[in-house]
């Protein structure tokens, strides 16, 4: 009864939100999305998923800066959108990807607004995946090959920026509990265990 | 093993956290504190409960307000506290009590700063309930006996008033999902459902 949701991960940067939004696609036979949006979106608008990765769960800059870096994309196919910022074309190509991936079916997807993006879907669980600081921080380096000496600012750093993104595309605050359905500290249980909760919740509301 | 933990429950006005502790508590199997902690306070320094009611889980006011609301109180037997207003009085003694209930085992606490008291220790979890603002106000409505043309108001100002409390007495913010190990949202799931998902929750942890 567990595998019939679309389940949406919120994630702070070194929480394991990823890691454990993966194991749980695994354990549910289900697909997992989470830089393969980019992929996706590259491939449905043309554009190279280099130039996506650059701005991916970023909100727009300003314009400025956006002309500066060269950020801005003229006319590559899709005229409503050939004079937004990168930024903006990809969250909406990802919109579009993430509703679409919905439809199809139940899956995992991770980051970018899905929570907000699926609001109206009685199908959709949205999950925000937290953990202190110091856990984040060591997480960071172990995993994610961090310099540990920047490990704080970059933690941080990363959060501030999905942070930023979030509620420029949702109006809403990230890490605020009540945009989501559970939000669990992952600082004291292995991400083997927070499958098991999250199992769990999906059977009994399944039930 | 699931009763072996100090439960505290933050709750959203109107979400049923209070209902749901309370149900926890009689499962588990263990004592349930909530308005009696305001009994406990009172028997402690002889002040009359009806006094604290006023103030509980409320900040201090200025103390222009404090003594216009003769919310100031002088000398009754704790010398140190003497010239504290009401609420921080309460407040202290509702620290030393929550503090005392941990110590002797596992129980339910409902609100009062309840998980910030207890961070330190390893045998604590940290729930807050929430629920969308519609769920809350019919709740409010048909549970707590509210007035229906003035419940979003009376929602909105007893969380308000909740969370300046939590605010500054434990300078976190009240909802963010970190300062929780687990935040659930009550609007589609029914009290024994909740009940469940915590008890799978203790059980994991307890592995």
């Amino acid at each position: 009864m567990s595998n019939k949701f679309i389940i949406t991960i919120a994630r702070q940067f070194g929480s394991g939100g990823r890691e454990i939004g993966k194991a749980l696609s695994e354990k549910l036979n289900i697909p997992f999305y989470d830089k393969e949006l980019i992929s996706l979106a590259a491939k449905e608008s043309g554009i190279d998923s280099e130039v996506f990765e650059n701005v991916d769960e970023r909100a727009t800059n300003s314009l400025l800066y956006s002309l500066s870096m060269g950020l801005y994309s003229f006319g590559t196919g899709f005229s409503s959108m050939g004079d937004l910022p990168v930024n903006d074309r990809l969250y909406i190509l990802q919109h579009k990807i993430i509703k679409k991936l919905a439809d199809e079916g139940p899956c995992v997807i991770v980051g970018r607004c899905a929570d907000y993006i699926l609001k109206d879907r009685d199908d959709c669980v949205n999950i925000f995946i937290h953990a202190d600081l110091e856990h984040r921080k060591q997480r960071a380096v172990e995993v994610r090959g961090v310099d540990k000496a920047r490990a704080e600012q970059i933690v941080n750093k990363t959060d501030k920026v999905r942070a930023n993104y979030y509620s420029f595309y949702s109006g809403q605050k990230w890490g605020f509990a009540q945009n989501y359905d559970l939000c669990i500290d992952s600082t004291k249980l292995s991400t083997n265990k927070i499958v098991d909760l999250i199992i769990s919740y999906l059977d009994i509301k399944a039930k």
